[in-house]
């Protein structure tokens, strides 16, 4: 390289400031003080082709400082990858501009993951380097034989999750996964001083991870930190000393820098500082040719790895395996079929252990866990031995206490592809997680969340167990697919649907207790609509009760006593509210007649049910915390019994 | 003592195991385990009155491994509170006991906090201690001189808030916090090694903390390391090796113990391994006696403690501010009238600084924080100078990139008693936040949420910051008022209401973009009703539209374009939700009447808007995830703009 190497970290410095300055709106601190080891890291480290953008063995750069996108979108714009153009760079953060505020997966291929949540980018990360990890085990170094590499900031670091994340990493003793750390001494309240004392390098010590430092400025000492975290068969964790907004003369080593845009003047004085007299959005040639070769060296690498491939005796399983293509086979249709034989009375958490028997069975891509509740959650089946350092090849994560963990690396896992992550805690915890499942709805993965305990009907372990607000609190976000089944069937039929999601996740709202079974056909997937009449009224129907899980048997016994009175009564289960809503208006006012009182049962609060029962309907569930008692003096207690509603709505219906 | 220390520390383990089986469900293992190291706790260091759990300068023991529900339970009881009772732990888990499977501050007075979500019993007791040096930092040690002390299990120190919790603690450097940890190697899924391989000691030192261990069945091992706890200005945590189950033969060390009956023969081998031969629920007269004996220290001090605070200049200030009275003053009234004399166009983010620069300098109780994001939330004010390790008199708290362990803390702050605190992070990141909002909500504790940048209106950083779900979302979770001020009267307004309510947290959505003044008058606080008719219809009244926050403003110009076609409208200002379902049917139906079209305008999910427009009524909002652009065409594309939304309701009208 002739050029000096600062020049080409000038480039990142530049294009970020000036991006920032036009949309007048930005963080530019973060990539100018990151941009010499981001160049160090795509000039001779980092594994990729940019006119393959998916290639399956890529090594993965995660920017979990997200707020620095303008160095993710530089550097895929200098290294030659299709998008984001120089014009698509000039309009960083305006409307339909893939490059967003923070990067978005699905606006650029180059982009990884979603960052911008602090630490969930750091932690996605995990789950990527597991899949690596995993697929190592199954297909060999000659297809999968790849890093991950995470640029993290001190807001990554302070997060929760990051000790989860870099707890589980230890534990699993990742050596393939290498964080960059902007240890730039600045967040936005200003020094760190104000908020942390932390030894940070030595707690990730402390958790099994490898550890260096080095000059954030020199290339060379960059150089020999990454060389030492290569040769570590342990996580590493890079602390690069850098100065924030690097290159600003007035500004830089302040958090001025870090969210705002640096102003004309500052930007000018930049320019002075920096030796870069070019134009904003201009890149000299010499410049765009030597970032142009760090292309190169992927381009080769791929080119033979297609060629092992082409070759390689699996390679038909293999290129499955990356499409993500999955359905269940044959031991799930056994299954299915038996629930018809002998319907069991269980609990959908163990309906849900026995369709991802069969499951697991048939499908080698699901790879399953829990947060320390495997034995609650019935997440654990025969064909997941555990995931272990001493063998990547396990199909079943301990994740230990670390619900948030959990998720976000679950979402890194469905971003790596080749594997389909399922995992499980108590729904009320998906508190604990709650901004991972966001993610996997925004990034529009295909991620399973098994969560148990669904309810009141948890009984003992009281209000802070018992989920109220969560099943319509989890409705509420974007494409997430909430289903909570009523039986072994509608479990299973729960379990199809979520698998055959190939762009959104799915979260499973399962019951610690035994339940009857309602559906005694497998024919159709009537949980495919969302909500079905599972029993038609006898008498002339007045009412539709609408329910769901646990509530569903309920309301036929409902329904018994309102048919026993005279009035006809529909039995619908509404599993999955976001599936229904998508039917067509015929089918919706099918199900939900205007001429009916539509009526509602849910253990949960009632909050948003009137979507479906109107303002004048009726709606039975619970608009207070819990309460700690055993199942059936609860459900009593909060009046969801037959005896306590059937009453009421023959009340209402005057009869 | 002429006891046996071990027997006095058997009446918990029977007393736990005795419970659980007649419960027949519960958690024996954690209370057996750490039974030793409770009792040495509570005879020679817990400082506390039996006969007035409330007594301002008693210890705090915060039981963080809740599921150990039964170690509470059984040292209240033995060590002389009035509750629980016997018959109370005989009725252990069962409907209307105090003994919750989970401990809950609500239902006992001994019970500091409420737990069980793992590893936020901790992080609250983080926000004790921090209050607990503020007030001493005021009131000298005469009056505020006391030590929180922490029960924690694996489970808590493995969550991500642990992360967080002992980050702030060790930064502020609370000495007098002291976490006993159940070192047992044991959780829910089998040993720890399953899912961990940390040093958690090294990783607590390196976050400032004071660190010893000691074998947890040792009193003496015990007593010498909390002696050296207290010789430490650190915070300190106390690695205590436990056998989990302790004393149960055939069970203890293993997961079996933790969360199940030990079951009949087991019960029974355990009497005869520990040597207690008494019937279930008996504690022998002199073991009792003993037991008995440790609250006589306390009610010494107490007393003492009381002749000093009748004699003390700050006596009346003290009462004050322990009793939670706090009222606007004076610079709050001239602020409300400011407002009338000169209505601002703010952000209600600045409308709310403003509102607190009256409210700090009225309230001495106040203290402010925020996760790094001051200037964000606007959250410091002339009054609040930091909270240091060097000066505990300061009012605002640096909490760093830690929005769950900001929002424990604050629990912790307010349990304790003396200080009103309110903390600020963007909206979008109460996800990260929301099960500690959610034990706010559960202990009916007065937290007030400042949660800043509350839609799509904060522009340009995107999906990732931009709140859909979330108000929606935390308006579905039980005694949580959230509200959503419309200009800086209602700001203004919502701080009182916020600050009125002592048995419910707050949370303020607030903008970041500007707003023009909807409200010109403050001789009532209109916004106490949750919805308002801020403007009546001028033509017949057709319509009324129903908008929250910076959508109240839109709906104003809505209403003109329906008005200038003939149409009548209403608009009506719903700044909270919980308080206008609180309102009587009358108001309520005067509000939102059956015989007009009703139109909800929120930038956010229009999911559970059902509630006030009905099926047949119309919802204007975003059920997408948002996009980065400014704010302006981010409205626009949204469909959230009077041009976009007028001719919808037209068209509906037929007119």
């Amino acid at each position: 390289m002739t050029l000096p190497e600062r020049q080409l970290a000038n480039a990142i410095r530049a294009l970020a400031m000036d991006a920032v300055q036009a949309a007048n709106s930005g963080h530019p601190g973060m990539p100018m003080g990151m941009a010499d080891v981001a160049t160090v890291l795509y000039s001779d480290y980092l594994k990729f082709d940019p006119t393959d953008p998916k290639w399956a063995d890529r090594d993965r750069f995660v920017l979990s400082a997200g707020h620095g996108s303008m160095l993710a979108y530089a550097t895929l714009h200098l290294s030659g990858y299709a998008r984001p153009t120089i014009d698509d760079i000039r309009n960083f953060r305006q409307l339909h501009s893939p490059c967003a505020g923070h990067p978005e997966n699905f606006e650029l291929e180059g982009v990884e993951t979603t960052t911008g949540p602090l630490g969930q980018g750091l932690a996605t990360s995990v789950g990527m380097a597991i899949a690596e990890r995993h697929l190592n085990a199954i297909y060999g170094d000659e297809l999968v034989d790849h890093r991950t590499w995470v640029i993290a900031g001190d807001g990554c670091l302070m997060e929760g999750i990051n000790h989860e994340a870099i707890g589980l990493a230890g534990h699993l003793q990742l050596g393939r996964l290498i964080v960059l750390w902007d240890d730039n001494k600045i967040t936005i309240d200003g020094s760190t001083d104000l908020s942390t004392s932390e030894d940070v390098k030595a707690r990730y010590a402390a958790t099994g991870w490898h550890v260096e430092s080095c000059d954030g400025h020199d290339p060379a000492d960059i150089r020999r930190a990454i060389d030492a975290a290569l040769a570590d068969n342990r996580p590493s964790l890079i602390a690069c000393r850098t100065i924030i907004g690097f290159g600003a003369p007035n500004k830089q080593g302040t958090s001025a820098t870090h969210g705002s845009p640096l102003g004309g003047d500052e930007v000018a004085a930049a320019r002075a500082e920096l030796d870069w007299p070019h134009e904003p959005f201009v890149v000299p040639s010499d410049v765009a040719s030597a970032w142009a070769a760090f292309g190169e060296k992927g381009k080769k690498l791929h080119a033979e790895w297609s060629g092992r491939l082409a070759n390689h005796e699996k390679k038909k399983e293999f290129e499955d395996r990356v499409s993500g293509a999955v359905a269940p086979g044959d031991a799930f249709k056994a299954y299915l079929d038996g629930l018809v034989a002998d319907p069991p009375k269980v609990a959908t958490r163990k309906a849900s252990e026995n369709a991802l028997t069969a499951l697991t069975a048939d499908i080698a891509a699901l790879v399953g866990g829990s947060a320390d509740l495997t034995g609650s959650n019935n997440t654990k089946t025969s064909s997941t031995k555990p995931l272990t350092k001493d063998d990547y090849s396990g199909r079943y994560v301990y994740y230990g206490i670390r619900e948030f963990g959990m998720a976000a690396a679950m979402n890194g896992m469905a971003l790596h592809g080749g594997v389909v992550p399922y995992g499980g805690t108590f729904l009320v915890f998906a508190d604990y997680c709650r901004a991972a499942i966001r993610l996997s709805a925004l990034q529009k993965q295909r991620v399973v969340y098994v969560m148990t305990h669904d309810s009141i009907g948890l009984g003992e372990d009281g209000p802070t167990h018992q989920p109220i607000e969560h099943l319509q609190s989890l409705r509420a976000m974007p494409n997430l697919l909430v289903m909570r089944p009523a039986d072994a069937v509608e479990t299973a039929e729960c379990w199809a649907i979520a698998l055959a999601q190939k762009e959104r996740p799915s979260l499973l709202a399962l019951t610690r207790q035994n339940l009857p079974p309602v559906r005694h056909d497998v024919t159709e997937n009537l949980c495919a609509k969302g909500a079905y009449r599972l029993r038609a009224a006898n008498a002339s129907r007045r009412v539709v009760l609408v329910a769901t899980g646990s509530e569903v048997s309920l309301a036929l016994a409902v329904a018994d006593q309102l048919e026993a009175a005279g009035q006809g009564a529909d039995v619908v289960s509404m599993v999955s509210t976001e599936l229904f809503d998508e039917q067509d208006a015929g089918y919706r006012a099918d199900i939900l007649p205007d001429d009916a009182l539509l009526v509602s049962i849910e253990a949960g609060t009632t909050f948003g049910w009137e979507r479906y029962t109107g303002r004048d309907g009726m709606r039975f569930g619970i608009d207070s915390f819990g309460a700690s008692a055993p199942i059936e003096d609860l459900f009593k207690h909060f009046g969801l019994t037959a005896d306590a509603i059937a009453p009421q709505i023959l009340a209402r219906l005057g009869s």
